[in-house]
C-alpha cells in the first residue's frame, strides 16, 4: 500500500467547487451497442463539456484554489490539446491571464479555441524545445502558476468528478473503463470509484502504439516509451506520472491496448450509430469494448468514458468516409 | 377558425402510449450558440431519438392504434428518408410486419438501416412510379394498412409529443422552430404549444428551393411545387398535407427559408462546436437562428428542433471539409 496523492475527499471538495461552472454532462445507451458488445454499456458523455473535453475540471479545480496574489500573475501550461482550452476557459472563469505554449504545427482550429477562450499563445519548435522546461522557465520568471496537464492532484482530483456524477446517474456498475494518456483522469476515476463502489472493476484503454502503461505496469515503474505515431493524439504521452502511476498501479484492474483501425471503428460507430461526434482519443473506451478486449463476462453492467469531442474536421471526415461498413442507422 | 384534425387531447395520449418506447431526448445548451445568434437557446435532441429521428413517433403513434386483425395484416409506407426506419422499428415494436417502398437510388445505408428493424423493402424507379399509387395498391391487394409520412391524425399527434417534453424541460419559451417538410412535425407541435403556452410563437423553416410552404401561405391553400433539389433531403416535399396545411396555416406565425449554405454551416456548428451529428434537414431550424432569420428581438427564448441524424457518411464529411471557418471550439 504506497501513500496516495488524492484521496475521496479531495474528489468531492472538488465536485463542490466546479459545481456552476461545469455542465453535468449526459449518460447515453444505445440498444445495438449492447448487441453488439454484449454488455449493458452506459457512456459518459464528456464530449459535451465545456470546451469540447474533460479537461476544464482538473484545469478549474487548479485555478479555483489559487489566492488573489497568484491569479494577479497568471498561468501558464503547454498542451496541443484538450489541455489548452481546460487552461484557458478556467483562467477565464477565475479571471487571470492564461499563457499557452503550443507546437507551432498545432491545428489552426485548435490555436484560435484556445484565443477565443481569452488565452496568450505561445509558440515552439516541436523538434528543438522541450515544453515544460519552456513552463518551468516562464513560471520562475513571471511568476505565473504552472498547470500540468495531469501529474497533480487538484487537477486528478477534479477529472475524478466525473466518476461521481456517472455513479449516481447510471446506477450500480460491474466496471467502468476510461481512455489512458497521462492517467490524470483514470487517477481521479479510480479514487472516487474505489471509494464509494469498490467493487466495480476499472480498466485504461491505450492506444497500441502507446502502450507506455502496459510496459510501466509490467516493469513496476513509469517507463519512458518512443513517440507514439497513434490516431490517438491526446494519449500520445510518452510516460506516465509520478503520481498518477502511484494511483493507477494500485488501483486499476487493467490496462488494454486497441488498434488505430479499431479506434477509428468506435469513432464511426460513435457517429454513425449514435450521432455523437467524438476524436479519436475520446473512442478509445468504446473501441475496447467494441473490439472485445476487456475481460468481463457478458451482461456485465459497464461505463465507458466518452473523453472529448475536440476532432479536426479533415482527420474526423476521413474516417467516416473510409467505412467498411457504415450504415446509418440509430439505436 | 376552421375545423382541426388533432386536439392537445391526441397529442396526450399519444404522450401516454408512447411511454417507455421512445427515449424522452435532452435538450441542450450552447453559450456559444447564444453569443452568435442573440437569442438563449435550447435545442430538442430528436437526432439522438430510436431510429436517428423523431419520425418513430408519429409511426409508433399509429401503429399501437392498430387492432389485432390489422395487425396480423400487417403495415405498408412509402419513404426513401426516416419515415422507413420509423415505421420499421414500430412494426418491431408492435409485432406486425412492415413493407416499405424505396426508390432503387436510395442510399444503401439507409435501405440497410430499415431492413435492420426488419421490414421488408421494394424498390421502385423514381422517375416512372408515384409511390403513393404503389402503396395505395398495395394496401388494397393485401389489407395492410398504409402509414402515410405527415397527412394522418395520428402521425400528427405522435410527432407532437416532443413538444410536451420540450415544455416541461425547456422552461418558458418566446418561440419554437421547426423544420417543415410534409408539416406532420409542425402541427403536432403547434397543437401542443398552442394549448400550453398559447404565448409562445411557432415558426416552421424549410430550404429556399422547396419553399412549397412559403407559397402555399400566401396562395391561402396548398400549392404543388417543382421538385427542389436543396441538400435537405426530409424537406423535399413539393406540397402541404391537407391536413396539415390546415393546422399550420391557422397556427404557425411564419415560415422561413434558408439556404443551402446556410444549412452546411448549421451542421458544421452543430458538428464543430456543440459535437452533435445532425442531417441537413434537422439542421434547418438551427440555419434560421444562426442566419438571423427570425423576426424575434435579442434575448428571446427560442427552442429549436434538431429533428434527426442520419446524414450519410460521405455527405457529412463533404459539408465538414467545406468549412470557411470550421474551428473545434466547444461551448
Amino acid at each position: 500500500m504506497v501513500d496516495l496523492p488524492i484521496s475521496f475527499l479531495d474528489v468531492a471538495a472538488a465536485f463542490d467547487r466546479l459545481a456552476n461552472h461545469v455542465h453535468r454532462t449526459r449518460v447515453a445507451t444505445s440498444q445495438r451497442l449492447d448487441r453488439l458488445s454484449g454488455y449493458r454499456v452506459v457512456l459518459k458523455c464528456e464530449n459535451e463539456q465545456r470546451t469540447g473535453s474533460f479537461k476544464i475540471r482538473g484545469a478549474l479545480n487548479r485555478l479555483l484554489q489559487l489566492g488573489e496574489p497568484a491569479l494577479e500573475r497568471g498561468v501558464v501550461a503547454a498542451s496541443s490539446g484538450n489541455h489548452a482550452q481546460g487552461v484557458a476557459l478556467a483562467a477565464a472563469i477565475t479571471g487571470t491571464r492564461a499563457t499557452i505554449f503550443m507546437p507551432a504545427d498545432a491545428p489552426a482550429s485548435k490555436v484560435a479555441a484556445t484565443r477565443a477562450y481569452g488565452a496568450q499563445v505561445e509558440f515552439y519548435d516541436r523538434v528543438t524545445t522541450i515544453p515544460a522546461s519552456l513552463v518551468e522557465e516562464f513560471a520562475a520568471r513571471t511568476g505565473a502558476t504552472a498547470v500540468p496537464a495531469f501529474d497533480d492532484p487538484a487537477v486528478m482530483a477534479g477529472q475524478g468528478t466525473l466518476a461521481l456524477e456517472l455513479l449516481a446517474d447510471a446506477g450500480p456498475l460491474d466496471a467502468v473503463v476510461a481512455p489512458l494518456g497521462g492517467g490524470g483522469l483514470l487517477s481521479g476515476i479510480a479514487t472516487t470509484v474505489n471509494a464509494l463502489s469498490p467493487g466495480t472493476r476499472l480498466f485504461g484503454v491505450e492506444p497500441a502504439d502507446g502502450d507506455d502503461w502496459v510496459r510501466s505496469l509490467a516493469a513496476g515503474h513509469p517507463v519512458l516509451i518512443d513517440p507514439p505515431a497513434t490516431i490517438a493524439d491526446g494519449a500520445r504521452t510518452r510516460q506516465p506520472g509520478t503520481l498518477t502511476f502511484r494511483v493507477v498501479s494500485q488501483m486499476a484492474d487493467g490496462v488494454v491496448t486497441v488498434t488505430d483501425d479499431e479506434i477509428r471503428e468506435a469513432v464511426r460507430f460513435l457517429a454513425l450509430g449514435m450521432k455523437m461526434v467524438v476524436e479519436p482519443t475520446g473512442a478509445l473506451a468504446v473501441a475496447a469494448i467494441l473490439a472485445g478486449r476487456l475481460p468481463l463476462p457478458p451482461g456485465s453492467r459497464v461505463a465507458a468514458v466518452v473523453t472529448g469531442g475536440n476532432v479536426d474536421p479533415d482527420m474526423f471526415a476521413a474516417i467516416l468516409t473510409s467505412a467498411p461498413g457504415g450504415g446509418s442507422q440509430g439505436r
